[in-house]
């Protein structure tokens, strides 16, 4: 095994930190956030930090940079408080990569790539037409991390839509079915295989059982 | 596409609404945390919201459940301020999983599974032996989330252990190559396949140029 320290990482050149850093932390999720500000400007950029908050009610949270970056995904949830989060799938990766890059907040990035945008009714955000998981997000609430000033931004499921096709008789949405991808750090591609499910587990003999031993 | 509005999920069956709620945010990291109590009691447990908050310092959170509910993982961490985040890979699957079973704080789910702890110098809570990426975190802050009660746990990379045939010359973990997992859902077990890896990306044409138009 190659160690690194916290002293190694202090004096890591820049980029090998940030590669192997945001590589650290496992598989994330890699999304499409979709936003358009009071004066009508759309906007849709590539997240890899939404996370899971709860079931009842249905919450997930981004990351945001601090406030000090320029992030019109940010300004335009604050502004409108919809958004919509859409999943990025094999057919549409360099596009939804290309979404990273930094655009003027006038500048549409569905008019610079090959995603289309899609309109749904109830919705003043737009979605990415094809994805097979599409989310309608009503902004609830942020909560700052002192430690950095990174933002993690909550909302609530408002309503979702998912390919039928992959949508199991036990609620599961099987995303390997759409290739769905999932992201190894900052730009390495990958899209899941299925493996097994796994039943509910049960502690394999009783507390009580081994308390008596 | 089926549609889901907010009511529709008030009003579903509980283990369905689990099931597509917690599959609907995209693919999830895998990991085991490892504790242990002051009294030295050990501790493994599957975690799938360990996420990325920051690279410099080195950042990662996870999300605890309400303090109401059993977390042996959370209060190790606060008596000892020490914990490892361990990925699980193909060939710990079914062990890995089972540490979701509900055992008492005294149970140490390594003996219970064919899960190896390892002891590293200079870090009291057990690693998992065998495990692609290893890493000896210090708990620095826990941030609770009005809205539902939830913990996101916040720590800082102390040490990171990562095996030498994955790691890349410009910094990146090769996840795919030692085989780590990603969850699709609560049980839904997947293997990442490498698709490709994309630059970094500028606009392609200069803003000036567009506000000129």
């Amino acid at each position: 095994m190659r160690s690194f320290t916290k002293y190694d990482l202090k004096e890591m050149e820049r980029l090998y930190k940030i590669n192997l850093i945001n590589s650290a932390s496992g598989f994330k999720s890699a999304n499409l956030i979709g936003s358009i500000s009071k004066s009508g400007n759309g906007n849709v950029a590539i997240f890899s930090s939404v996370i899971h908050l709860g079931s009842d009610p249905a919450l997930l949270g981004f990351v945001s940079r601090p406030v000090s970056v320029r992030r019109n995904t940010y300004d335009n949830i604050k502004e409108t408080g919809v958004y919509t989060i859409n999943h990025i799938y094999e057919d549409i990766i360099e596009d939804a990569h290309h979404t990273s890059a930094k655009y003027d907040a006038s500048i549409s990035e569905f008019t610079m790539t090959d995603l289309s945008e899609e309109f749904k009714s109830g919705c003043q955000a737009p979605f990415v037409k094809g994805a097979p998981v599409q989310m309608k997000m009503k902004f609830l609430e942020e909560v700052k991390l002192n430690l950095n000033g990174t933002l993690m931004i909550i909302g609530e499921i408002q309503e979702l839509f998912v390919d039928q096709d992959i949508l199991k008789d036990d609620g599961l949405i099987n995303l390997t079915e759409a290739k769905v991808v999932a992201l190894n750090g900052l730009d390495h591609y990958t899209i899941p295989q299925s493996e097994k499910r796994l039943p509910y587990q049960r502690p394999k003999i009783s507390n009580q059982l081994i308390k008596e031993t």
